[in-house]
């Protein structure tokens, strides 16, 4: 294969996992993409929902015969174990690929091994193509959970230069332009699940939905999460049939993320003070600030009480990614520690 | 003259202009290239601080007999009025320069003219080379207080990414990281006046001066203008005698601008109330907001009540630059009806 037909295999597979993220808890989502022997591309897959099967699986059926001789370029390394679905390693063998690439070796110990089965049925494997995109892109969270056992939680929110989420009389609508807002919209279908202190729900009756630009609901609905003591009403708009919900009677944020061990990709939307719980237990692994280019001068801030008292213990982050969304500003970050 | 070099010549001009900032008000700073006949740099001068020659004189001497014939490349439009130096456009054409090139026209009623007065001697006039980085660089202030009236006011602060711009127990030192200080110190120093509350002064004892990054006094300092009602001690550090203080006792943002009408380049480095005040009065030209990094979650907040009671009533501003400068961002904004 030739590095430009390469790069082009991994760019579908990248896409391809990242078009399926949240839909395949607790499964990694996986993108796969065979050249045939002419280094043509030949199939692309992606990992189907549990129970279903493998990207590898679904790249190698579109292929059909044109897989043999040809080249496997994956973004994790191919299963080696029979769960649900047959082992991703058997099904590349017996489709005659010669060449193997992964981005990323599986860190599971049970599913882990896939390599060493590919080197020993005589296929040639390479490790790390793409690896960097993989584990900043589809498989951030999974890898995450994989490392410590808990989910990937994102911090995200929205507030003026000067840092407020809500005016002085607690209206907040819209902090941000439109153009962001449809961005939240098309992250939210790819979560495991969103989170919101009951303060949220009964301030602002959100949906927490993720809709379509077109006002639509999306294929994909994160799980909604309310935590909190407060009872909140049983109209309250988070309740509705139009995805699932767990409400959480708890302050403690470790038994939060306990209960949502199958839920990888975690996004902590507000209020304040729950940002402020998260943040000062250290459970933020991503903050995603959407800066809008407008001043309030009185009202909430964005995060209450985060364990701050003086300018020495201020919790630190670098910059992952700066970027304009419409009239906003959105910095991505990471705790400095990472 | 070929584009290259016209464009070099307008880049010396430019930084020209821009090392003299603050020095020559109420003066504008003006930079000016002369280029020989066959396109040679022969001289670049600016404007001296006031009762000095003016930035096309400067040049002029630098370049001596190699302006016979040669182009000039100025910021702003010769003047054509006899003040405490003689008048620019007479010297051009003393000096045999065929050809000007003026980036602005003087909107100032006795020096304007300069155009004409060139044009009657034979002389080549080209406006607009350059329009646009003269007048949002060097000339910015100055053009603000000839169309206005009023001295052009910045507002830079600097904050979390929770817009807090001091802990809970109320230290600040260091929000900002070290890039970011300094170059605070060197904008500094190119400034009119530096404007603070009373409380500011009262609660970080600051020094306002420009200094070089060797910790030395920078050579020109701003006003320090400290507005409020509160008594200041006698040894307060603003009071010291590294540069001059103007200490006004009002709350009338409008009285605070009249009392600076020689200082068209003038900004507000804090408290919160200082910079709502001005923001409520529609009196901030121009944001400068240095986001840091790092989460507080209690502390006082970087502005408070500009007068915005609900979402509808934000104040509303544009972006016009973002960079990084460190560890920090700088976000460079405008109101948005400008």
């Amino acid at each position: 294969m030739t590095a430009p037909e390469l790069a082009e295999a991994l760019q579908f597979a990248l896409d391809a996992a990242e078009a399926v993220r949240g839909t395949t808890s607790p499964n990694p989502p996986v993108g796969a993409t065979i050249l045939d022997a002419d280094g043509r591309i030949a199939g692309v897959g992606s990992t189907a929902p549990l129970g279903g099967p493998h990207a590898e699986v679904r790249a190698l059926a579109a292929a059909g015969e044109r897989a043999r001789g040809g080249t496997a370029v994956v973004t994790l390394e191919p299963c080696n174990h029979t769960g649900r679905t047959g082992p991703c390693a058997h099904a590349l063998i017996d489709a005659g690929i010669a060449t193997v690439h992964y981005a990323i070796a599986d860190p599971n110990p049970v599913a882990g091994g896939g390599a060493d089965t590919l080197r020993a049925a005589g296929i040639t494997v390479h490790e790390g193509l793409g690896a960097d995109a993989v584990a900043h892109g589809p498989l951030r969270a999974w890898l995450h959970r994989q490392r410590t056992g808990r989910p990937h939680v994102t911090w995200k929110y929205a507030a003026g230069l000067d840092g407020r989420s809500a005016a002085a009389d607690g209206t907040s609508q819209w902090i941000s332009g439109s153009d962001a807002r449809s961005r939240v919209h098309d992250e939210r279908s790819r979560l495991d699940a969103i989170v919101v202190g009951t303060g949220t729900v009964l301030a602002d009756d959100p949906w927490l939905t993720a809709r379509l630009p077109d006002g639509d609901l999306a294929p994909h609905q994160p799980l909604r999460v309310v935590v909190g003591f407060s009872d909140i009403p049983t109209d309250a708009r988070v309740l509705d049939d139009s995805a699932p919900t767990l409400v959480l009677r708890t302050h403690d944020i470790d038994e939060v993320l306990a209960a949502l061990t199958d839920h990888p990709d975690v996004l902590i939307e507000g209020g304040p003070r729950l940002a402020g719980a998260f943040l000062a237990a250290g459970r933020v692994d991503r903050v995603q600030a959407y800066i809008a280019p407008i001043v309030l001068g009185a009202g909430s801030a964005a995060v209450q009480d985060a364990g701050v008292a003086t300018i020495a213990e201020a919790l630190r982050f670098r910059r992952e990614r700066i970027e304009t969304v419409g009239a906003d500003v959105l910095m991505t970050l990471v705790p400095e520690r990472d």
